[in-house]
C-alpha cells in the first residue's frame, strides 16, 4: 500500500475535465475544472500538456508534492481500447507519476465503481451515451459510447439531432408548426429568417447537441411532439442498459444497482421514461437506481480511496 | 443572342466535377472529368482555382477562344443561398466571362432543365437528396438538400449511417446476426475484429456514404434488413417530392416530369418503393418518370442551347 496524504480523482469528459484533491489528513475535499483534455478531441500532444499543466498547476497552488500522492483514479470518455490505455497511461508517465499509483479506466467504470457495488450497471446519458454492466466476478460488458453519429444512441446529441431534423422539416414545409421551433430559434438567433435550414443544417456537433436540453425541458412541460423525442431517447438509452443487464443475468430477486449519471437524465420525463422501460424489458423487480449526485470527480474520491487506501 | 460556336455545361458536384463542351459546327460533345469544385468542402480559393485552371486546360486542349463561347450553364451541389450565387459569379468572372453568357442554378434545376419541362420535380438522390418543383409559371420550391447529418434524408449516406448504427448494435449485441455485416466487414477489412465497433465509429462521412450502395445491392437480392433500410430511405426521400409536389399544385389529369438522378435511384427496390409511394401520397395518375441517363454534364448541353441558342 503506497502512503502519503492526498488522493486525487480526475474526470475527462468531452467537454471539461475536473481534477478533485482529498486531504485525508485535514478530510477536506477541493475540485478545480479545466477544458477538455479528451485526445480524440483535441489532439494527443494538447491532451497531454493540458492534463499535464493542470496537475502542476493543483500540486503548486496546494504545495503537494508528488511523494505524498498515495494514489490517482483517472476516468476518461472515449478511452476503450488497448491502444486508448497505452495512450493515457503515457501521458501519466510524463507526469512523473509512478504507474502503480494510477487506475485509469473508462468514464463509466469510474462512475460506477465510486458510488455503487457490484452487480450492477452504469448509464450514462450527457453528450454521449453508453451503458457498462459489472457482474459479481468482476468482468464488466459495456455497450454504446462508440461516439457520434453512429452510436452514442438516446444521447443528447441524438435528441438535438432528432429535433433538428423535424425543424428542417418543418422550414421545408414537411412538418406542422410546433412551439419548440419558435424556442429553438430564439436560442440560436439566427441572421436571417429565409436562410434558416441553411443555417440549422450549418450547425455543429456542438450547437445541436445543445437543442437537447430545450427538448427535455418541453418535454417535461407536456410538449407532445418533444415528449416523443425524449421518449425514443430515453428507449434507446434502456436498450443499451437491457443489452449489458442480459450479459451480468443477475438472479430475479437479487438486487442490482443502476448508477444514471449525466446531463440528459436529470429530465424529469427522460428519466421516469428510461426507468419504465428498463423494468418493463428486463423484468427485474430489484433495482436500486443511483442518481449521481456529486460531479464524477468527486465521486471518484471514494473509487481512490478503495484502490489506494483500503482501510 | 451572343454568337459563338461552342456551349459548355458545368456539373460541380460534392466529389466531382464533370466539363462538357458541345461543339455546335461538328456537332460533337466531349466531356472532362475533374475533382470536386464544391467550396464547401475544399475552400473558396481552391474551387476557384480549379475550376478556372480546368477551363482553361480544355479551351487550351480544344484551341478555343473566350470570344468563341456562346454560353455556358453550370449546375453546383449546395447552391443555395443568395451569398452561394454571389461567390459563383465571382468565379467565373475570374475565369474572363462575361457574367451574361454564364447561366449558374442548383444542381437539382440543372439537370431537370436539361431533360423535362415544367411542371415537374427533380429528386437527385446520391450522396445527398434534394426535391425541386417547377410549376407553370417558372417558381421553384425546393425540399431538403442542406447536408448531412441534419437533412439529405433518405441519401446515400442516410442509408449508409442506418445501416452502420444497426452493425454497431449487433457488434454490442443488442442486434441480431445479418448477412450484411459479414459483406461490410469483408468490405472494409478492418484490423482487429475486436475493435470493430471502435472502427465502424471512426469512420469518415465517405466510408459512411460507401455502405450505402452494398445496402442497395443487398434490397435488390431480397436480404430483409436491407430491404427494410432501403424502403425507410425510399420513403424520406418520396416525403420531399410530395411536399414540393402539394406547392406546384399541379391539375390531377395534367402530366408532369419526375426526374430520377443519382447513383442510389441505380437501385431497383429503391427506384420502385420511392415511386409507389410518391403515387399513392399524391394520388397523381399521369406521371412520367425521365432518369436522367446520360451524366448531368451531358444533359446540361440541352439547358445551354435553350438558353444561349433559341433555335
Amino acid at each position: 500500500m503506497p502512503e502519503g496524504r492526498y488522493l486525487f480523482s480526475v474526470d475527462g469528459g468531452g467537454t471539461k475535465t475536473e481534477y478533485c484533491v482529498y486531504d485525508m489528513d485535514l478530510r477536506k475535499m477541493q475540485s478545480f475544472r479545466f477544458g477538455s483534455t479528451n485526445y480524440k478531441n483535441i489532439g494527443l500532444k494538447e491532451a497531454a500538456s493540458r492534463l499535464k499543466n493542470a496537475f502542476y498547476t493543483i500540486c503548486d497552488s496546494l504545495n503537494i508534492e508528488l511523494q505524498e500522492i498515495q494514489g490517482m483514479v483517472i476516468g476518461v470518455s472515449g478511452c476503450d481500447t488497448e491502444s486508448d490505455y497505452a495512450v493515457y497511461q503515457s501521458i501519466v508517465k510524463h507526469m512523473g507519476l509512478d504507474l502503480k499509483k494510477v487506475y485509469i479506466c473508462n468514464d463509466s467504470e469510474f462512475v460506477f465503481l465510486s458510488v455503487a457495488d457490484k452487480p450492477g450497471i452504469c448509464v450514462i446519458s450527457g453528450t454521449g451515451s453508453i451503458a457498462v454492466g459489472f457482474d459479481k466476478e468482476g468482468k464488466t460488458y459495456r455497450c454504446g459510447g462508440w461516439g457520434r453519429p453512429l452510436s452514442d444512441l438516446g444521447s443528447g446529441y441524438w435528441i438535438g439531432e432528432q429535433m433538428l431534423k423535424k425543424w428542417i422539416k418543418y422550414c421545408d414545409g414537411q412538418e406542422a408548426y410546433n412551439e419548440i421551433y419558435q424556442t429553438l430559434e430564439e436560442f440560436y438567433h439566427f441572421e436571417k429568417a429565409e436562410e434558416l435550414p441553411y443555417y440549422i443544417a450549418a450547425m455543429s456537433q456542438r450547437d445541436i447537441t445543445a437543442a437537447a436540453h430545450l427538448v427535455c425541458d418541453g418535454a417535461d412541460r407536456g410538449n407532445s411532439l418533444c415528449g416523443q423525442v425524449v421518449a425514443e431517447a430515453a428507449e434507446e438509452t434502456a436498450d443499451l442498459a437491457v443489452a449489458v443487464y442480459e450479459r451480468i443475468h443477475p438472479e430475479k430477486q437479487e438486487k442490482i444497482h443502476v448508477v444514471i449519471s449525466g446531463s440528459i437524465f436529470k429530465g424529469d420525463f427522460y428519466r421516469r421514461t428510461f426507468q419504465g422501460i428498463f423494468r418493463e424489458k428486463t423484468g427485474h423487480g430489484n433495482i436500486e437506481y443511483i442518481p449521481l449526485n456529486q460531479s464524477p470527480a468527486q465521486a471518484g474520491i471514494r473509487l481512490a480511496r478503495d484502490i489506494f487506501h483500503a482501510n
